[in-house]
Protein backbone atom coordinates (compact mmCIF):
# COMPACT_ATOMS: atom_id res chain seq x y z
CA UNK A 1 0.00 0.00 0.00
CA UNK A 2 2.83 2.50 0.83
CA UNK A 3 3.60 2.22 -3.17
CA UNK A 4 0.52 3.27 -3.92
CA UNK A 5 0.00 6.97 -5.74
CA UNK A 6 -1.74 9.91 -3.78
CA UNK A 7 -4.03 11.91 -4.88
CA UNK A 8 -4.79 15.11 -3.86
CA UNK A 9 -8.00 16.48 -3.57
CA UNK A 10 -9.42 20.12 -3.19
CA UNK A 11 -12.20 22.71 -4.09
CA UNK A 12 -13.93 25.62 -3.96
CA UNK A 13 -17.56 24.56 -2.90
CA UNK A 14 -16.43 23.66 0.17
CA UNK A 15 -15.58 20.06 2.27
CA UNK A 16 -19.23 18.81 2.15
CA UNK A 17 -19.94 19.63 -1.42
CA UNK A 18 -21.50 16.53 -3.33
CA UNK A 19 -18.68 16.98 -6.43
CA UNK A 20 -15.84 16.42 -3.98
CA UNK A 21 -17.60 13.51 -2.68
CA UNK A 22 -18.31 11.86 -6.04
CA UNK A 23 -14.29 12.61 -6.85
CA UNK A 24 -13.40 11.25 -3.81
CA UNK A 25 -15.53 7.52 -4.18
CA UNK A 26 -13.91 7.59 -7.27
CA UNK A 27 -9.93 8.04 -6.40
CA UNK A 28 -10.20 5.76 -3.18
CA UNK A 29 -10.49 2.87 -5.43
CA UNK A 30 -7.12 3.96 -7.31
CA UNK A 31 -4.83 5.75 -4.87
CA UNK A 32 -4.25 6.91 -1.25
CA UNK A 33 -6.36 10.11 -1.25
CA UNK A 34 -5.55 13.43 0.49
CA UNK A 35 -8.64 16.18 0.27
CA UNK A 36 -7.39 19.23 1.62
CA UNK A 37 -10.92 21.54 1.27
CA UNK A 38 -12.23 24.67 2.49
CA UNK A 39 -14.30 24.69 5.04
CA UNK A 40 -17.02 26.70 3.46
CA UNK A 41 -17.59 28.14 -0.19
CA UNK A 42 -15.05 29.91 -1.36
CA UNK A 43 -15.73 30.45 -5.26
CA UNK A 44 -14.91 32.84 -6.78
CA UNK A 45 -11.52 33.58 -4.98
CA UNK A 46 -9.19 32.88 -7.74
CA UNK A 47 -5.52 32.23 -6.96
CA UNK A 48 -6.09 34.30 -3.78
CA UNK A 49 -3.99 33.42 -0.65
CA UNK A 50 -4.03 34.28 3.11
CA UNK A 51 -1.57 36.99 4.07
CA UNK A 52 0.10 37.50 7.28
CA UNK A 53 -2.99 35.97 8.71
CA UNK A 54 -3.86 32.32 11.17
CA UNK A 55 -5.05 29.43 8.92
CA UNK A 56 -7.24 26.97 10.89
CA UNK A 57 -7.45 23.23 10.22
CA UNK A 58 -10.01 20.41 11.27
CA UNK A 59 -9.05 17.02 10.99
CA UNK A 60 -11.94 14.99 10.13
CA UNK A 61 -10.46 11.73 9.15
CA UNK A 62 -7.15 9.94 9.06
CA UNK A 63 -6.51 6.40 8.13
CA UNK A 64 -3.22 4.45 6.49
CA UNK A 65 -4.88 5.33 2.94
CA UNK A 66 -7.08 8.39 3.55
CA UNK A 67 -6.89 12.02 4.67
CA UNK A 68 -9.13 14.93 5.24
CA UNK A 69 -8.94 17.99 6.54
CA UNK A 70 -11.41 21.16 6.19
CA UNK A 71 -9.65 24.25 6.23
CA UNK A 72 -10.36 28.10 7.00
CA UNK A 73 -8.30 29.54 4.00
CA UNK A 74 -9.00 29.78 0.15
CA UNK A 75 -8.61 26.56 -1.82
CA UNK A 76 -4.66 28.26 -2.97
CA UNK A 77 -4.07 28.07 0.79
CA UNK A 78 -5.46 24.41 1.39
CA UNK A 79 -2.77 23.55 -1.50
CA UNK A 80 0.00 25.24 -0.04
CA UNK A 81 -1.02 23.49 3.03
CA UNK A 82 -1.27 20.13 1.78
CA UNK A 83 1.77 19.70 -0.01
CA UNK A 84 4.06 21.51 2.92
CA UNK A 85 1.92 20.00 6.09
CA UNK A 86 -0.77 18.10 5.82
CA UNK A 87 0.02 15.31 3.12
CA UNK A 88 2.04 12.15 4.30
CA UNK A 89 3.99 12.53 1.30
CA UNK A 90 4.45 14.07 -1.78
CA UNK A 91 0.91 13.76 -4.25
CA UNK A 92 1.33 12.29 -7.56
CA UNK A 93 -1.95 14.29 -8.58
CA UNK A 94 -3.74 17.43 -7.62
CA UNK A 95 -7.30 17.10 -8.57
CA UNK A 96 -9.20 20.27 -7.94
CA UNK A 97 -13.42 19.92 -8.31
CA UNK A 98 -15.81 18.84 -9.16
CA UNK A 99 -17.08 22.08 -9.22
CA UNK A 100 -20.70 22.54 -9.40
CA UNK A 101 -20.85 24.77 -12.58
CA UNK A 102 -18.92 26.27 -15.38
CA UNK A 103 -15.13 27.22 -15.34
CA UNK A 104 -14.50 27.96 -18.95
CA UNK A 105 -13.50 30.86 -21.16
CA UNK A 106 -12.78 33.72 -19.48
CA UNK A 107 -13.93 32.03 -16.14
CA UNK A 108 -10.81 30.51 -16.24
CA UNK A 109 -9.40 33.67 -14.51
CA UNK A 110 -11.61 33.68 -11.50
CA UNK A 111 -12.36 30.44 -10.62
CA UNK A 112 -10.84 29.00 -7.43
CA UNK A 113 -11.68 25.52 -8.75
CA UNK A 114 -8.82 26.28 -11.36
CA UNK A 115 -6.52 28.04 -9.44
CA UNK A 116 -6.12 25.33 -6.81
CA UNK A 117 -4.82 23.18 -9.44
CA UNK A 118 -2.50 26.00 -11.08
CA UNK A 119 -1.20 25.91 -7.54
CA UNK A 120 -0.46 22.56 -7.68
CA UNK A 121 1.32 22.89 -10.95
CA UNK A 122 3.47 25.42 -9.16
CA UNK A 123 4.21 23.09 -6.75
CA UNK A 124 5.01 20.74 -9.89
CA UNK A 125 1.94 17.81 -9.58
CA UNK A 126 0.11 17.27 -11.90
CA UNK A 127 -3.06 19.04 -11.73
CA UNK A 128 -6.04 18.87 -13.20
CA UNK A 129 -9.59 21.39 -12.77
CA UNK A 130 -12.47 19.64 -13.17
CA UNK A 131 -15.90 21.47 -13.33
CA UNK A 132 -19.38 20.02 -14.39
CA UNK A 133 -21.56 23.17 -16.51
CA UNK A 134 -24.54 22.38 -14.09
CA UNK A 135 -25.10 24.63 -10.98
CA UNK A 136 -27.19 22.94 -8.11
CA UNK A 137 -25.56 20.40 -5.99
CA UNK A 138 -28.42 17.86 -6.70
CA UNK A 139 -26.74 17.31 -10.11
CA UNK A 140 -26.09 13.18 -10.84
CA UNK A 141 -22.37 12.58 -12.19
CA UNK A 142 -22.66 8.95 -11.90
CA UNK A 143 -22.75 8.81 -15.57
CA UNK A 144 -19.15 10.05 -15.73
CA UNK A 145 -17.84 7.57 -13.14
CA UNK A 146 -15.80 4.87 -15.67
CA UNK A 147 -14.55 7.76 -17.71
CA UNK A 148 -13.15 9.85 -14.91
CA UNK A 149 -11.45 6.68 -13.63
CA UNK A 150 -10.17 6.43 -17.09
CA UNK A 151 -8.66 9.66 -17.07
CA UNK A 152 -7.01 9.87 -13.16
CA UNK A 153 -5.20 6.35 -14.26
CA UNK A 154 -4.20 8.29 -17.14
CA UNK A 155 -2.67 11.15 -15.85
CA UNK A 156 -1.19 9.28 -12.79
CA UNK A 157 1.20 7.30 -15.68
CA UNK A 158 1.85 10.25 -17.68
CA UNK A 159 3.52 13.56 -16.67
CA UNK A 160 1.78 16.70 -17.93
CA UNK A 161 4.51 19.58 -19.48
CA UNK A 162 5.97 21.73 -16.52
CA UNK A 163 3.68 24.77 -15.43
CA UNK A 164 0.60 23.50 -17.60
CA UNK A 165 -2.81 22.55 -15.86
CA UNK A 166 -5.41 21.12 -17.66
CA UNK A 167 -8.72 22.97 -16.98
CA UNK A 168 -11.66 20.14 -17.79
CA UNK A 169 -15.40 21.47 -17.89
CA UNK A 170 -18.34 18.64 -18.40
CA UNK A 171 -20.91 19.43 -20.07
CA UNK A 172 -24.67 19.42 -18.19
CA UNK A 173 -25.64 16.22 -20.28
CA UNK A 174 -25.03 12.49 -19.31
CA UNK A 175 -21.68 10.94 -20.47
CA UNK A 176 -23.07 8.47 -23.09
CA UNK A 177 -24.69 11.53 -24.92
CA UNK A 178 -21.31 13.42 -25.13
CA UNK A 179 -18.66 13.38 -27.90
CA UNK A 180 -16.00 12.35 -26.04
CA UNK A 181 -12.79 14.48 -25.10
CA UNK A 182 -12.18 17.62 -27.07
CA UNK A 183 -8.51 19.24 -27.03
CA UNK A 184 -9.51 23.39 -27.01
CA UNK A 185 -8.59 26.74 -26.20
CA UNK A 186 -9.35 29.28 -23.62
CA UNK A 187 -12.60 31.13 -25.68
CA UNK A 188 -12.94 34.50 -25.29
CA UNK A 189 -15.89 36.05 -23.36
CA UNK A 190 -17.03 38.72 -20.72
CA UNK A 191 -19.32 38.16 -17.96
CA UNK A 192 -21.44 41.67 -18.31
CA UNK A 193 -22.27 42.84 -15.17
CA UNK A 194 -25.38 43.88 -12.80
CA UNK A 195 -25.28 46.09 -10.06
CA UNK A 196 -28.07 45.39 -8.14
CA UNK A 197 -28.39 47.92 -5.94
CA UNK A 198 -29.35 47.52 -1.57
CA UNK A 199 -32.02 49.31 0.17
CA UNK A 200 -28.87 50.96 1.43
CA UNK A 201 -27.92 53.45 -0.79
CA UNK A 202 -24.39 52.58 -0.77
CA UNK A 203 -24.42 48.85 -0.91
CA UNK A 204 -24.97 46.48 -3.67
CA UNK A 205 -24.38 43.11 -4.98
CA UNK A 206 -22.28 42.74 -8.35
CA UNK A 207 -24.04 39.85 -10.09
CA UNK A 208 -24.13 39.52 -14.42
CA UNK A 209 -24.34 37.01 -17.41
CA UNK A 210 -21.66 35.28 -19.40
CA UNK A 211 -21.41 36.12 -23.15
CA UNK A 212 -19.24 34.79 -25.63
CA UNK A 213 -17.48 36.78 -27.74
CA UNK A 214 -16.73 33.89 -30.34
CA UNK A 215 -17.62 30.42 -31.09
CA UNK A 216 -15.04 29.60 -33.17
CA UNK A 217 -14.57 25.45 -33.25
CA UNK A 218 -10.87 25.07 -31.67
CA UNK A 219 -12.79 26.84 -28.66
CA UNK A 220 -13.89 25.44 -25.59
CA UNK A 221 -17.25 27.13 -25.67
CA UNK A 222 -18.09 25.46 -29.14
CA UNK A 223 -16.89 22.37 -27.22
CA UNK A 224 -19.38 22.40 -24.53
CA UNK A 225 -21.81 24.02 -26.82
CA UNK A 226 -21.55 20.92 -29.12
CA UNK A 227 -21.68 18.12 -26.43
CA UNK A 228 -17.91 17.45 -26.05
CA UNK A 229 -15.99 17.66 -23.03
CA UNK A 230 -13.44 20.56 -23.02
CA UNK A 231 -10.25 19.69 -22.23
CA UNK A 232 -7.95 23.14 -21.71
CA UNK A 233 -4.36 23.12 -21.36
CA UNK A 234 -3.18 26.56 -19.29
CA UNK A 235 -0.37 27.96 -18.16
CA UNK A 236 1.23 29.64 -15.98
CA UNK A 237 3.27 31.62 -17.80
CA UNK A 238 0.85 34.85 -18.68
CA UNK A 239 3.44 36.83 -21.31
CA UNK A 240 2.29 37.62 -24.63
CA UNK A 241 5.36 36.74 -26.66
CA UNK A 242 4.01 38.49 -29.58
CA UNK A 243 3.78 41.62 -28.07
CA UNK A 244 7.30 41.58 -27.20
CA UNK A 245 8.66 40.83 -30.37
CA UNK A 246 6.62 43.24 -32.18
CA UNK A 247 7.05 46.37 -29.65
CA UNK A 248 10.61 46.16 -29.22
CA UNK A 249 10.84 50.11 -29.90
CA UNK A 250 8.14 50.85 -26.49
CA UNK A 251 11.66 50.64 -24.88
CA UNK A 252 12.51 54.31 -25.76
CA UNK A 253 9.31 56.00 -25.11
CA UNK A 254 8.98 57.23 -21.98
CA UNK B 1 -12.87 69.93 -19.59
CA UNK B 2 -15.54 67.91 -20.27
CA UNK B 3 -12.81 66.45 -23.31
CA UNK B 4 -10.56 65.33 -20.73
CA UNK B 5 -9.66 61.62 -20.54
CA UNK B 6 -10.53 59.93 -17.66
CA UNK B 7 -8.31 57.84 -15.64
CA UNK B 8 -9.72 54.77 -13.12
CA UNK B 9 -7.11 53.92 -10.51
CA UNK B 10 -7.38 50.95 -8.04
CA UNK B 11 -5.25 49.36 -5.69
CA UNK B 12 -4.72 46.65 -3.23
CA UNK B 13 -2.85 47.75 -0.83
CA UNK B 14 -5.65 49.82 0.58
CA UNK B 15 -7.54 53.58 -0.44
CA UNK B 16 -4.69 55.30 2.20
CA UNK B 17 -1.48 54.13 0.44
CA UNK B 18 1.03 56.03 -0.18
CA UNK B 19 1.67 54.34 -3.90
CA UNK B 20 -1.85 55.45 -4.43
CA UNK B 21 -1.96 58.51 -3.11
CA UNK B 22 1.19 59.42 -5.57
CA UNK B 23 -0.25 58.18 -8.25
CA UNK B 24 -3.41 60.06 -7.61
CA UNK B 25 -0.92 63.34 -7.85
CA UNK B 26 0.55 62.54 -10.95
CA UNK B 27 -2.83 61.96 -12.85
CA UNK B 28 -4.74 65.00 -11.36
CA UNK B 29 -2.33 66.93 -13.66
CA UNK B 30 -3.20 65.06 -16.95
CA UNK B 31 -6.46 64.44 -16.73
CA UNK B 32 -9.87 63.64 -14.76
CA UNK B 33 -9.58 61.03 -12.14
CA UNK B 34 -11.76 58.40 -10.78
CA UNK B 35 -10.33 56.30 -7.46
CA UNK B 36 -12.37 53.17 -6.22
CA UNK B 37 -9.94 51.11 -4.26
CA UNK B 38 -10.73 48.95 -1.50
CA UNK B 39 -11.31 49.98 2.38
CA UNK B 40 -8.62 47.73 3.71
CA UNK B 41 -5.14 46.12 2.21
CA UNK B 42 -6.32 42.96 0.18
CA UNK B 43 -3.23 41.73 -1.17
CA UNK B 44 -2.41 38.50 -2.60
CA UNK B 45 -6.63 38.27 -3.37
CA UNK B 46 -5.80 37.85 -7.21
CA UNK B 47 -8.47 38.00 -9.30
CA UNK B 48 -11.13 36.90 -6.55
CA UNK B 49 -14.51 38.75 -6.73
CA UNK B 50 -17.51 38.77 -4.34
CA UNK B 51 -19.96 36.38 -4.76
CA UNK B 52 -23.45 36.53 -4.05
CA UNK B 53 -22.54 39.00 -1.09
CA UNK B 54 -22.97 42.71 -0.38
CA UNK B 55 -20.47 44.91 -0.83
CA UNK B 56 -20.67 48.63 0.07
CA UNK B 57 -18.91 51.93 -1.12
CA UNK B 58 -17.88 55.22 0.74
CA UNK B 59 -18.09 58.44 -1.40
CA UNK B 60 -15.26 60.12 0.36
CA UNK B 61 -14.81 62.99 -2.42
CA UNK B 62 -16.20 63.90 -5.54
CA UNK B 63 -15.72 66.98 -7.92
CA UNK B 64 -16.11 67.86 -11.49
CA UNK B 65 -12.44 66.37 -12.55
CA UNK B 66 -11.78 63.99 -9.03
CA UNK B 67 -13.82 61.24 -7.66
CA UNK B 68 -13.06 58.95 -4.81
CA UNK B 69 -14.89 55.53 -3.25
CA UNK B 70 -13.64 53.26 -0.51
CA UNK B 71 -15.00 49.60 -1.57
CA UNK B 72 -15.46 46.95 0.94
CA UNK B 73 -14.92 44.68 -2.46
CA UNK B 74 -11.80 42.87 -3.52
CA UNK B 75 -9.58 44.87 -6.45
CA UNK B 76 -11.45 43.44 -8.86
CA UNK B 77 -14.73 44.44 -7.57
CA UNK B 78 -13.42 47.76 -7.42
CA UNK B 79 -13.10 47.40 -10.80
CA UNK B 80 -16.28 46.20 -12.04
CA UNK B 81 -18.21 49.00 -9.87
CA UNK B 82 -16.14 51.51 -10.72
CA UNK B 83 -16.77 51.23 -15.17
CA UNK B 84 -20.66 50.00 -14.48
CA UNK B 85 -21.63 52.40 -11.56
CA UNK B 86 -19.22 54.84 -9.75
CA UNK B 87 -17.10 56.38 -12.78
CA UNK B 88 -18.89 59.28 -14.56
CA UNK B 89 -18.33 57.68 -18.50
CA UNK B 90 -15.93 55.20 -19.32
CA UNK B 91 -12.40 55.14 -17.85
CA UNK B 92 -9.68 55.69 -21.25
CA UNK B 93 -6.74 53.87 -18.65
CA UNK B 94 -7.09 51.97 -15.73
CA UNK B 95 -3.91 51.85 -13.32
CA UNK B 96 -3.20 49.96 -10.87
CA UNK B 97 -0.80 50.73 -8.00
CA UNK B 98 1.49 52.11 -7.47
CA UNK B 99 1.98 48.89 -4.81
CA UNK B 100 4.67 48.86 -2.07
CA UNK B 101 6.16 45.50 -2.96
CA UNK B 102 7.56 43.27 -6.12
CA UNK B 103 4.70 41.84 -8.67
CA UNK B 104 6.55 39.57 -11.11
CA UNK B 105 8.00 36.09 -11.93
CA UNK B 106 5.48 33.54 -10.61
CA UNK B 107 3.94 36.89 -8.15
CA UNK B 108 1.96 37.87 -11.44
CA UNK B 109 -0.46 35.24 -10.67
CA UNK B 110 -1.03 35.86 -6.96
CA UNK B 111 -1.14 39.65 -7.18
CA UNK B 112 -4.70 41.65 -6.75
CA UNK B 113 -2.51 44.78 -8.09
CA UNK B 114 -2.09 43.17 -11.07
CA UNK B 115 -5.01 41.53 -11.63
CA UNK B 116 -7.09 44.37 -10.95
CA UNK B 117 -5.11 45.77 -13.87
CA UNK B 118 -6.29 42.37 -15.78
CA UNK B 119 -9.70 43.10 -15.02
CA UNK B 120 -9.26 46.54 -16.51
CA UNK B 121 -8.34 44.57 -19.57
CA UNK B 122 -11.20 42.19 -19.71
CA UNK B 123 -13.27 45.54 -19.74
CA UNK B 124 -11.75 46.75 -23.07
CA UNK B 125 -9.42 49.56 -21.51
CA UNK B 126 -5.86 50.24 -21.73
CA UNK B 127 -4.91 48.88 -17.93
CA UNK B 128 -1.30 49.12 -16.51
CA UNK B 129 -0.32 47.22 -13.12
CA UNK B 130 2.91 49.31 -11.64
CA UNK B 131 4.68 47.89 -8.56
CA UNK B 132 7.76 48.82 -6.84
CA UNK B 133 10.28 46.82 -4.96
CA UNK B 134 10.28 48.09 -1.69
CA UNK B 135 7.59 46.88 0.34
CA UNK B 136 7.74 49.57 2.61
CA UNK B 137 5.23 52.29 2.66
CA UNK B 138 7.69 55.04 3.59
CA UNK B 139 9.75 54.74 0.34
CA UNK B 140 10.18 57.82 -1.44
CA UNK B 141 8.72 57.64 -4.86
CA UNK B 142 9.16 60.79 -5.84
CA UNK B 143 12.08 60.41 -8.51
CA UNK B 144 9.59 58.64 -10.50
CA UNK B 145 7.34 61.00 -11.35
CA UNK B 146 8.13 62.53 -14.74
CA UNK B 147 9.00 58.86 -16.01
CA UNK B 148 5.37 57.75 -14.76
CA UNK B 149 4.10 61.38 -16.50
CA UNK B 150 5.28 60.44 -19.70
CA UNK B 151 4.02 56.57 -19.49
CA UNK B 152 0.74 57.39 -18.46
CA UNK B 153 0.40 60.46 -21.47
CA UNK B 154 1.60 57.54 -24.01
CA UNK B 155 -1.02 54.92 -22.68
CA UNK B 156 -3.56 57.62 -22.88
CA UNK B 157 -2.80 57.97 -26.80
CA UNK B 158 -2.06 54.62 -27.74
CA UNK B 159 -3.86 51.83 -27.62
CA UNK B 160 -2.46 48.57 -25.99
CA UNK B 161 -3.57 45.07 -28.36
CA UNK B 162 -6.79 43.35 -27.03
CA UNK B 163 -6.54 41.03 -24.31
CA UNK B 164 -3.38 42.24 -22.80
CA UNK B 165 -2.32 44.20 -19.35
CA UNK B 166 1.31 45.69 -18.58
CA UNK B 167 2.46 44.26 -15.90
CA UNK B 168 5.38 47.44 -14.56
CA UNK B 169 7.78 46.69 -11.28
CA UNK B 170 10.10 50.04 -10.42
CA UNK B 171 13.23 48.69 -9.10
CA UNK B 172 14.28 49.88 -5.53
CA UNK B 173 16.59 52.99 -6.71
CA UNK B 174 16.30 56.18 -7.60
CA UNK B 175 14.97 56.85 -11.25
CA UNK B 176 18.27 58.47 -12.68
CA UNK B 177 20.15 55.20 -11.15
CA UNK B 178 17.78 52.83 -13.21
CA UNK B 179 19.26 51.87 -16.77
CA UNK B 180 15.18 52.78 -18.01
CA UNK B 181 12.58 50.43 -19.22
CA UNK B 182 13.28 46.35 -20.91
CA UNK B 183 10.44 45.22 -22.24
CA UNK B 184 10.81 41.37 -20.89
CA UNK B 185 8.56 37.76 -19.97
CA UNK B 186 7.82 36.45 -16.72
CA UNK B 187 10.23 34.70 -15.68
CA UNK B 188 9.75 31.26 -14.17
CA UNK B 189 9.83 31.17 -9.96
CA UNK B 190 7.92 30.35 -6.84
CA UNK B 191 7.29 31.20 -3.60
CA UNK B 192 9.46 28.45 -1.09
CA UNK B 193 6.52 28.20 1.86
CA UNK B 194 7.24 28.19 5.12
CA UNK B 195 4.38 26.96 7.49
CA UNK B 196 4.29 28.67 10.99
CA UNK B 197 2.32 26.61 13.69
CA UNK B 198 0.46 28.81 15.94
CA UNK B 199 0.41 28.18 19.88
CA UNK B 200 -2.68 25.90 19.12
CA UNK B 201 -2.23 22.79 17.39
CA UNK B 202 -4.29 23.42 14.37
CA UNK B 203 -3.73 26.83 13.29
CA UNK B 204 -1.22 28.07 11.15
CA UNK B 205 0.32 30.98 9.37
CA UNK B 206 1.65 30.61 5.51
CA UNK B 207 5.01 32.00 4.89
CA UNK B 208 7.44 31.78 2.22
CA UNK B 209 10.52 33.41 0.27
CA UNK B 210 10.92 33.96 -3.34
CA UNK B 211 13.27 31.92 -5.25
CA UNK B 212 13.63 32.39 -8.52
CA UNK B 213 14.36 29.40 -11.02
CA UNK B 214 16.35 31.12 -13.50
CA UNK B 215 17.78 34.26 -14.63
CA UNK B 216 17.82 34.57 -18.15
CA UNK B 217 17.97 38.18 -20.01
CA UNK B 218 15.02 38.70 -21.36
CA UNK B 219 13.23 37.86 -17.81
CA UNK B 220 12.24 40.30 -15.32
CA UNK B 221 13.98 39.00 -13.38
CA UNK B 222 17.07 39.24 -14.71
CA UNK B 223 15.63 42.72 -16.22
CA UNK B 224 14.91 44.08 -12.10
CA UNK B 225 18.31 42.84 -10.41
CA UNK B 226 20.01 44.84 -13.44
CA UNK B 227 18.58 48.28 -12.51
CA UNK B 228 16.05 48.06 -15.57
CA UNK B 229 12.37 48.84 -15.17
CA UNK B 230 10.71 45.76 -16.18
CA UNK B 231 7.49 45.84 -18.65
CA UNK B 232 6.21 42.37 -18.72
CA UNK B 233 2.76 42.13 -21.76
CA UNK B 234 0.54 39.50 -20.03
CA UNK B 235 -2.71 38.03 -21.54
CA UNK B 236 -5.91 36.87 -20.75
CA UNK B 237 -5.82 33.79 -22.92
CA UNK B 238 -4.14 31.44 -20.39
CA UNK B 239 -4.09 28.58 -22.96
CA UNK B 240 -0.75 26.72 -23.76
CA UNK B 241 -0.77 26.38 -27.71
CA UNK B 242 1.67 24.29 -28.26
CA UNK B 243 0.72 21.54 -26.08
CA UNK B 244 -2.22 21.36 -28.20
CA UNK B 245 -0.73 21.17 -31.19
CA UNK B 246 1.35 18.22 -29.70
CA UNK B 247 -1.25 16.41 -27.87
CA UNK B 248 -4.17 16.20 -30.28
CA UNK B 249 -4.20 12.29 -29.59
CA UNK B 250 -4.82 12.48 -25.72
CA UNK B 251 -8.69 12.79 -27.11
CA UNK B 252 -8.49 9.47 -27.53
CA UNK B 253 -7.07 8.00 -24.13
CA UNK B 254 -10.16 8.13 -22.42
Amino acid sequence: MKNKPLILLVNDDGISSPGLRFLINICKKIARVCVVAPDKERSGSSHAITVEEKISFKNIKVTETYSEFACSGTPVDCVKLAVNKLCKKRPDLCISGINHGANYSISTLYSATVHAAIEGTIEGINSLAISHLNYSNKVDMSSYQSFLSLLIKYFLKNKIKKGITLNINLPDISYDKTKGVKLCRQGSGKWVEKIITSNKKNECIITGHFESEENSVDTDIWALDNSHISLVPIQIDMTNYDFIEKNKDIEHEF
